[in-house]
């Protein structure tokens, strides 16, 4: 156990990101107190139960009063509103900080409600999964992951070293970056791999020649791969592409002209051109497993079928 | 251990699916003797080394002389060569399958050159990893995993029989079917799915404003998921795209409209458009996990973290 880095937490949405933090923080014990707030009644209840929070509230103007720290783990689209809400509750001296997947349209909605005295420092942990909800959260969540702070150029070194702190106190490593280069990084890395696994997804659902029990049943062949993000969650993932527009269409964009150049190829039978790019895109593949940001097993190390059958 | 199902197999070509065969049938006593060809002196020595054949021959011709059962483990743009050269060395009532991702073209390439008295049954197990070569096999790889079987109006029951109870003993669900139809559900299920991979990582490649080492670092947002099949073996992906070229253009032609629906719907902010789409597609991840063939576990299972960090 470390000595608390906060005294009073509150976390105002109690889903997978937040109910991480909160299990990872009383493992720890980052945190003297943690109170929340969640929209539905059901999920108040389930951090209760779970004993993600020490107390609940019904609104989240009653969850920050007092709080150290302040964590909006809401989707992006939804920001902007609670700020104001929560804007004349915040202690003065605290810290507000969010966990969205959009930085510049998050400052955007919530920076002007911010009062003066309380700092806002934008963040984003690259961690998740594809389940949701506050039954999906574990401790582990963030270990090894990176969380990224963006932080205003106004905002004092020793808040920012603070919050930096519980997030390596979690796990994570920590990375500073401006806005605007998180939400490309992000539209390359997240947002449209995402936006294409829906896709995908969704031909293979429209197709009528192909049924849905053959797309199931022979889904081991690559496109299962894809059915996993595809399964994240909607209100979240709509959001993170209607705030950070700009970005992703840029970079959709260029992923049709360079699909666009494979497909010619298959169309022109240039088996080099295909080869020589399937060669390339095995050396990014060893860099990632080489930083510790995948596995090395084969499937990922999918859970290993018996050993013996039949 | 079960009765030898063939009494002995030659196995051309010593990669992946061929080392996993044969370490499927060593451990169930499925064959009495393995034979093996690889092109390269080295897989050759590696196969006797890893104890994957008895015997490795300089020659397919060598290679398949006696074999019961013969199977075409190479890329598909090979098969027709390799066919043409074993042709007059194969014994008659013997059986000749291979493992190829397309069907059409395989049988186009390789089914002229058969002599009669021989069966020739095309076959496709969908299974594999990211990784190549007679080191990555595992007797484990066919393990609840579909082995398609394709075979021609004219081929006996007898030998068709015999081929599925073989790939059944080593772990596999067997199903007939269509050629034509298998390289339409290939090209859903598993082709158009790698080559938008492909695409996906090479868009980051190219990428300027965003380094190599940020798109690595930060993978595990999504990208990650992309670069395990985007490492396959080149050689095979080539060869899958230049043989299934209708059925690939047809399914990427259908991507590119639908990636136009959801992109247009990010550019016109229409969010409901988005939230009713990334809905549907939940319901096939479920699908896929009921039917064993993906794991219920976030993030694949992958690897879990050290329970207790810093």
């Amino acid at each position: 156990m470390s000595a608390p880095i906060y005294g009073r937490v509150a976390l105002i949405g109690l889903g997978l990101i937040a109910a991480s933090m909160a299990h990872a923080m009383r493992a720890r014990g980052l945190a003297g107190e943690i109170t929340g707030h969640a929209k539905s009644a059901e999920t108040r209840a389930a951090a209760l139960e779970i004993g993600l929070c020490d107390r609940v509230f019904d609104t989240a103007a009653d969850a920050v009063a007092g709080a150290d720290l302040v964590v909006l783990a809401v989707p992006v689209g939804v920001m902007g509103a609670i700020a104001a809400e929560i804007a004349p509750h915040l202690k003065p001296g605290a810290t507000l900080t969010d966990v969205g997947s959009v930085k510049q349209a998050v400052i955007e909605a919530v920076a002007p409600h911010v009062p003066a005295g309380v700092h806002f420092i934008p963040g984003h942990p690259l961690a998740g999964t594809e389940h949701s909800g506050p039954h999906a959260g574990f401790a582990t969540l963030f270990v090894n992951r990176w969380w990224l702070l963006t932080p205003l150029p106004d905002t004092p070194e020793a808040p920012v070293a603070q919050l930096r702190a519980l997030c390596e106190a979690m796990g994570a490593n920590v990375d500073l970056m401006e806005p605007a280069h998180h939400d490309l990084v992000l539209a390359v890395t997240s947002h449209t791999p995402h936006l294409i696994a829906y896709t995908m997804v969704g031909v293979a659902d429209h197709l009528r020649r192909v049924t849905e029990t053959e797309i199931v049943k022979y889904s081991a062949a690559g496109f299962r791969d894809f059915t996993r993000i595809a399964a994240s969650d909607p209100t979240m993932w709509r959001d993170v592409f209607l705030t950070n527009k700009d970005a992703t269409l840029d970079i959709l964009g260029r992923f049709t002209e360079e699909l666009f150049v494979l497909q010619r190829a298959i169309r022109m039978g240039d088996g080099q051109l295909l080869f020589d790019y399937f060669t390339r895109t095995r050396a990014i593949r060893r860099g990632i497993i080489e930083a510790g940001q995948d596995t090395a097993a084969p499937d990922f190390g999918r859970g290993a079928p018996p050993p013996e059958v039949g």
